[in-house]
């Protein structure tokens, strides 16, 4: 398959595309509104894949045409670039799915909280701004991103699908369980998504507080 | 010390009585409204100690008689209770500390939602009804109360105090990790709990749409 990172670039979308570059064979398309810019990552990451002793196919494009090469296409991107990230695409997604694993977060002095959009959720903002039929599939909310990209770490952590496809629900947790170290569980359909970003700045939280906690993940069972 | 567990005739009483009577030396207060159906009870959770091997002290009260007796009162009541439960024993709490384990949730068809009280959070409403100066700990909201009960589950599950008296939270999480088998971390002031509480409703979804996860328990790191 074919996967595009739009904002790929960004911290999730590097850990995604080494992941899935090292450990998959699957070609990982790095997008970026700036194609010189996907480039540029692009030969950081097959540096950081040479220095695990590790390879892959990762190629760099601007966004569109990452979108119009993918069977799946991942929302890499700030949730507030979610909404135009999907409409400056949306003429290219043809049959891919979209997966979305932005998550709204506010701050203030003692934490960070979850920041309910008015669609419900990020994933379920996303899912209004494709177009009809796309199915759209909230998955890695709750990665520690920078765990992703040291290719040393083992991982052993989860990660969550919800959406209203199952099909597509499926095999976005497929594809990401073929990451090594990583599991995949179901959460129900689309409206259960804002139980899924909640989870992210609490483990926020939880790193914040508790010193032997450095960019967590959870595990369920 | 000595623990008291109001409404400690439900499921999630049922576990911490249980495991803390089996795994400490604290004495454990069951509390009900009818004090005869607490020692009825207690009857029971000194027979499932039994069966287990195991021996520990647990005594049936009249809810304010447990908390007028405790160190630390732990508020095991559905959410909808926690205001009038907190106000029934204000007079009788003297320096204990409160504990609020409940979580509002609401369900549809498709799965259960964090419902969030106007306070801000089930622990802020216990929170807003305490006495002044008595420190109220959010805690062991994510605990699959069955695997509690059962003592033959080893657990290795985690669990999460939140709370604006910091060593009030320690001491809270101290007595949690007297369990066997549960850690616990800080997840930082009551401003806090609302990330905290949102995560169980995601453990009711995922037992729901994972056959293989069924009274699931979170673990970090």
């Amino acid at each position: 398959m074919r996967l595009a990172l739009l904002g790929g670039t960004g911290d999730i979308g590097e850990g995604l595309a080494l992941r899935w570059a090292r450990d998959t064979d699957h070609e990982v398309l790095v997008g970026s509104r700036d194609p010189e810019r996907a480039r540029e990552r692009v030969e950081e990451y097959h540096a950081a894949l040479d220095a695990n002793g590790a390879s892959g196919t990762i190629k760099g494009f601007e966004n569109t045409m990452a979108a119009d090469r993918a069977d799946v296409v991942v929302l890499s991107v700030p949730p507030y670039h979610v909404e135009n990230t999907v409409e400056s695409v949306a003429d290219r997604i043809g049959d891919a799915i979209l997966v979305s694993p932005a998550v709204g977060i506010k701050r203030d002095d003692e934490g960070f909280h979850y920041h309910r959009p008015p669609a419900g959720s990020v994933t379920a903002l996303a899912a209004d701004a494709a177009p009809g039929g796309v199915p759209v599939v909230g998955a890695f909310h709750n990665l520690p991103a920078k765990r992703l990209s040291e290719l040393e770490d083992d991982l052993g952590f989860d990660t969550l699908v919800v959406g209203d496809d199952r099909d597509a629900n499926r095999e976005i947790a497929a594809l990401a369980a073929e990451i090594d170290g990583l599991r995949t569980f179901e959460a129900g359909p689309l409206s259960n998504a804002a139980e899924v970003e909640s989870l992210t700045p609490l483990l926020i939280n939880l790193a914040r507080y508790n010193g032997d906690l450095d960019h967590v993940g959870v595990r369920f069972g």
